[in-house]
């Protein structure tokens, strides 16, 4: 098997230095756009805030060597970002450094799990005193770190039960076991779009198309509708618990919310339609990889009673996250969907921006009518733009549409501008490109 | 849920010091023992080889307090061995030491995992050096030191492609769908006795009681005879490709071996009647869990053709192991098994000795002419004394009769030497108690 990116054309990489001659009339459908052309000076790159880390010197493999043998010996799936695989060498806290140490600000953080900063100090001390302690012992005798570490954890949940595991699909195979062992019952139902992991038996749950195998599997799983505010049937201006909302208009009276009513019968009739008896109903309370989706407040409290009447388990699937955050991380998480929510205003290609705490979705559309996806290839060339400007962000969506943001929990206000700033630029040139 | 291991009465504790007065007139079956009793002289404990490593003050919790978590937060899956489970704070090589700072031999490198030994100095140096550098970006980055170890790695294996996974379980979740996606079969057969995992997929391939679920799973595997000369219908003196054979007796000429055959007719069978079309077969080369058991020469050979004929993918499924052993290692293992062999001559209850390289299976009986599992208690109490004396070793077998032994490869002969004797002594100490 070989490598597909391989067979990639290489995107033109823009230089910022290559000078471009503004369109004199723009287009009408941008017309927001070309304020801020004026306004931001296109050819500034934003200058990023400084870092006080020098990384090592890189000694390893040279860049094409690298390529060389992923395509070799490595596993031929189609993951690396960026038409030129990004080669990173170092990390240190929000920052990553790549091998020819160019600096980059890490607003994705190893798909959300590096949350506390890439080689922190602190974690990297106890690591090291761990090493030089014991490595593994398997589960046949007992090393007290797990005993000390069961006991915090549980202290931060309602009567646990913990089992630790080697990775979020790991985990959900149990959970999804332990549902039907503990309720004698096999349905499950999960949403579409929703990711619950990759391995052949979460593979049922997991409802994103670019992850499904063309094999027999999935016994006992059903997907129902995704209560999606922004893309779905339904939604409207005050159906999120967040600041941010859609700019899709809103009739319900205070108090009450059509959308989330229409999309429990949706729920209502998977249950009563395709189910035979269930076991257990998998969500995100957030869908990461489908794009940061939020549901209408008050969908899952309801989702899930009617799940329980019926004999099943609930289980809301999180990865390492936001509802733990510092304060701070609070704080400077909100700034940060506030300023990206401003792009939605600025730019008719931004369709959504929406998130909780440190966790934000951009999604690109077409234009704010139709809310059609952004094609992947633009979307993909905005994305390369960012990097080149030093700011390093993630996909997700059906359409792979959306932006997904997910710095870890060190960042300041001063890197949350130059994130926005980068972003906006980014956009600005993609639709001066467009424009030629 | 609760610890089942809890409700478990505290086994007797033996203390060497207590004095026994051997019985004046043995039992016939038990001859062979009394004159290793005598010997050995029974009340000495065999003396540890010297370590020169000080192992750091144990300051974590209180022996007590961990059982109390345990019960109370953690999985309640009863794995710890002993009724009394060894509570560890730290390893150095071969050695582990408890909370207590009493040292321990360990001879199962944590279910053959740390083979390198504990905390080997030269690992510890590359871990840190990689903590300090990047913990993890995801597969959307690249980072050189997967492509520098892919390189390595790709060296020893004919055209490989590598895909690293974080557990064995995960490994052959994927090896089951790529089989089945690249037969576009669905059937895959493995060993009864066989453990390839205990993610709900692979639950289909192993076949051991204890792990299988009381769920609908396992849809398309099959399993299939195994093939095991010592406790199998058939086998005989020469089945092996080892210096150490059963004890059954053999009366085929030389280059051939009617138990090899009798099995592969048995394999043959399960393909004809139990099979549509084959994706897969999955084999351990030598049996694990199932208590290292070794099949007959050229086995495999031939059952991995009949499959390859009808389409499917043959799977050995092998653990970090003893392919690849520096001259040393297969210096001492060879020494090791031979030394533990001699014991299968000196008593009635050691009925087989067996493996390759550093893997070493004892298969416990209640005699060699039934060849009947010994009874789990009286096996527990030899494993239990032991540890006493300062051995750690394993456990497999249908009926957890088989000791395994796996040390780590920087064993020294002298080491050996006091496991044997450690084994030795409690055996017969196991002996002498039944004979009360
Ligand atoms: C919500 C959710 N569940 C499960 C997983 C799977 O985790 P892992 O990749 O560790 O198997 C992910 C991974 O992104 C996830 O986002
Ligand atoms: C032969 C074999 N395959 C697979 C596994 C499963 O590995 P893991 O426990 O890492 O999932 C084991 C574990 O003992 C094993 O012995």
């Amino acid at each position: 098997m070989t490598l597909a990116w391989r067979h990639l054309l290489r995107a033109l990489y823009l230089e910022t230095s290559t000078p471009r001659t503004p369109k004199a009339c723009p287009s009408p459908k941008v017309g927001a756009f070309w304020t801020s052309v004026t306004k931001l000076g296109l050819h500034t790159k934003p200058s990023m805030p400084p870092c006080d880390f020098t990384p090592e010197r890189y000694q390893s493999l040279a860049y094409n060597r690298v390529l060389e043998i992923h395509k070799q010996h490595l596993s031929p799936v189609l993951t690396a970002y960026f038409s030129e695989p990004l080669l990173l060498h170092q990390g240190h806290m929000e920052w990553l450094f790549d091998y020819e140490g160019n600096r980059y600000l890490d607003f994705f953080s190893g798909i959300v799990t590096v949350s506390v900063g890439h080689c922190h100090p602190k974690v990297n001390a106890v690591a090291q005193k761990q090493l030089g302690r014991l490595w593994h012992t398997s589960a046949v005798f007992f090393h007290p770190p797990i005993h000390e570490y069961a006991e915090k954890l549980s202290a931060l949940l309602p009567e646990p039960v913990i089992f630790l595991m080697n990775s979020g699909s790991e985990a959900n195979d149990l959970a999804m076991l332990m549902a039907r062992a503990h309720s004698n019952n096999t349905d499950i139902i999960s949403f579409r779009g929703a990711y619950h992991g990759c391995s052949p038996y979460t593979l049922g749950l997991t409802n994103v198309g670019f992850y499904k195998m063309e094999l027999p599997s999935g016994m006992g799983c059903q997907s129902t509708m995704c209560p999606d505010v922004f893309c779905g049937p339904w939604g409207g201006s005050h159906c999120r618990d967040s600041p941010v909302q859609t700019i899709r208009k809103c009739s319900c009276a205070p108090d009450c919310c059509q959308a989330k009513d229409q999309y429990i019968e949706q729920f209502k009739d998977t249950l009563n339609t395709s189910v035979a008896s269930i076991a257990g109903f998998f969500a995100e309370p957030i869908q990461g990889v489908n794009g940061v989706v939020q549901y209408p407040k008050g969908f899952l409290k309801e989702a899930f009673e009617l799940v329980r009447e019926r004999g099943g388990v609930c289980i809301a699937d999180e990865v390492i996250k936001e509802e733990n955050l510092q304060e701070n991380s609070q704080e400077v998480g909100t700034y940060m969907l506030l300023k990206f929510a401003k792009l939605r205003d600025e730019f008719e290609i931004v369709g959504d921006v929406r998130g909780k705490g440190l966790m934000i979705g951009i999604e690109m559309v077409k234009d704010k009518t139709s809310r059609q996806p952004l094609p992947r290839e633009e979307v993909n060339q905005i994305h390369q733009d960012c990097k080149r400007m030093g700011l390093l962000i993630g996909r997700g969506g059906t359409f792979s549409q959306t932006f997904r943001i997910a710095p870890s929990m060190c960042i300041t206000k001063p890197e949350v501008d130059f994130a926005v700033e980068v972003f906006r630029s980014a956009v600005i040139q993609h639709m001066e490109s467009q424009d030629k």
